[in-house]
């Protein structure tokens, strides 16, 4: 029995997307499982009339699962992230986290600003005992099973017991939300002897070693596609906040341009899109703050209604799998076995 | 009319692949180039023989146009880079570059252990004045132009301004190489505002508006596959050895990745190659390690005969272009204007 708090005002189709996204949900989640739309109320409340009076009026019976929450300030996109949650707090945002803050809800997703997200679950959620920074955690598609990628930029400059605490949250994400058994954590480097690397590097190196987790060693930028090390199958990586996004808006962009040259060789762009649909971070859902109290999840700005549902989904999981007790419990004794 | 020493005894394939490269080289370049077949003399007769007896016969009058030099060493694809460089002063990979030091040829080029040849480079050549270390600059094909990204695997842990003396090193061989007039430069980085980024990235953003270089600003991951910034068009894309290194394999690696989703999925994977041949890296030959006095290019390990002749033609655009000097006059005069 999840509530999830929705920020309806977040990413570039809101709140169309939004809306839309939470109707898809709520058709496809165990009836237990109720959503607050947070934000405008007449507005979101004209959009779903709008959706329900047309394309997905077949949602209709699912309607009274969905509770409008009144915020009436928004945070734009481009809006400065501390300022932002100063002057707005009683923008959708801050409302939402405050709700989830407070116990009203289970959860908090947001396609909007991500900086002022990042910046408000801090404030209102606090992070676990003994975190310094919270670490977001991107789901790689790959060609086995998809991998956890994280930190994927929230922070830069991370001393290597950072990166370990990066590895203990995506283990726990891996096992609780991908069913992973025992996590195979790998870390991000030039090359795949322990004494390669820069210098955080190769002290993050010893350091996961010993760190209890199942540590398969170094991986290399090519075997993020493969999600294999010369080690073992992946499960999670870990990397600072500056590799991890620079490689994953990389490759949000790689497959577009090698789309653009197969269409303009005469193959049918469906066809492609549809063999290629494995690859789309719609399919994966939003990507959590690791870290704080609670579940934020982050979306692209540019969500499409199905990548909210898809985040939605992985909200209830995160919930169901009592995702953020045992991130707290593995923190506080983080040699206690693979999980939690 | 440059002399181009080729390791023939370097890389996965060698001899067969070197050798094989050198007379398609021979062929297509003008008859005033000359190679030289730096290694164990009588394999690489041997693998001539065969070449020109078999598959290769058409070639046989390009023959005169390839030296054999004697080298009774090889330097092993695994092997420690000092030590080898050391204990082998006889390897192809030594005797290669003593000759170019010497001025008995006027480049290098070897697919075998890229840590060795970056040692025995700076060993052998020397570094240019000024300069603390050299940069692999690698071509990666975009949507639009190819672009030169640096360093992508020499060096971690770079100041910002090393940063900078890659974009200047970078500028002259976009210039000179690929024949841009006035390359515009990035700095790779997490988001577009000069304030984003990691301490060395926002030293480094500050340092390159002040360059004298065609600087158009940070350039983020998604911009790299699209050739372009929000800025402009990319020639130049500079960043540490350890982004650089990642994200190049990464690159090597994710196409393949899709390939097989598209062949999964029933497409031929002939005509699926044949689409994406401008993202096949051995259309692009080696990547030259810039900054030491002369030229000294790194193929992949896994070079084919293809790419061994690309990069051969890479070097001689790199002498004709007087890229060399080209480097040295623009570190020691930096503001004196786009090029050299």
């Amino acid at each position: 029995m999840a509530r999830i708090a929705l920020d309806a005002m977040g990413g570039d189709h809101a709140p169309q997307a939004t809306v839309a996204g939470a109707l898809l949900a709520a058709a496809e989640l165990d009836p237990s499982h109720s959503i607050l739309l947070v934000g405008q109320a007449e507005r979101i409340e004209a959009t779903l009339d709008a959706l329900l009076a047309g394309e997905l009026a077949a949602l209709a019976p699912h309607r009274p699962r969905l509770h409008v929450v009144d915020a009436p300030d928004v945070i734009a996109m481009a809006e400065k992230p501390s300022a932002a949650i100063r002057s707005k707090p009683n923008s959708s945002m801050m409302v939402g986290l405050r709700l989830h803050a407070e116990g009203q809800c289970d959860a908090f997703v947001s396609a909007g600003n991500t900086g002022a997200q990042m910046a408000a679950s801090m404030v209102l959620l606090k992070l676990h005992e003994g975190l310094k920074r919270p670490a977001i955690a991107t789901i790689f598609p790959t060609a086995e099973r998809p991998v956890v990628v994280l930190d994927s930029g929230a922070n830069v400059d991370c001393a290597a017991a950072e990166l370990v605490q990066f590895a203990r949250l995506g283990a726990v994400y891996a096992h609780d939300v991908l069913g992973r058994e025992t996590p195979a954590v790998g870390l991000l480097n030039i090359g795949e002897e322990p004494e390669k690397g820069d210098t955080v590097s190769k002290e993050a190196h010893a350091l996961l070693a010993q760190s209890g987790l199942n540590f398969v060693g170094n991986v290399e930028g090519r075997d993020l596609p493969a999600g294999r090390s010369h080690q073992a199958a992946l499960d999670v990586v870990v990397c600072d906040g500056f590799v991890g996004n620079v490689i994953l808006k990389f490759y949000e962009a790689v497959a577009p341009l090698m789309v653009g040259l197969l269409v303009k060789a005469g193959f049918e762009q469906d066809r492609i899109m549809r063999a290629l649909r494995d690859l789309d971070y719609s399919e994966y859902g939003g990507a959590p703050l690791l870290g704080v109290r609670g579940i934020s999840i982050i979306c692209h700005g540019r969500s499409s209604p199905r990548a909210i549902k898809s985040a939605l989904k992985v909200a209830v999981q995160a919930v169901d799998s009592r995702l953020d007790e045992h991130i707290g419990k593995r923190l506080a004794a983080p040699q206690s076995g693979a999980a939690a």
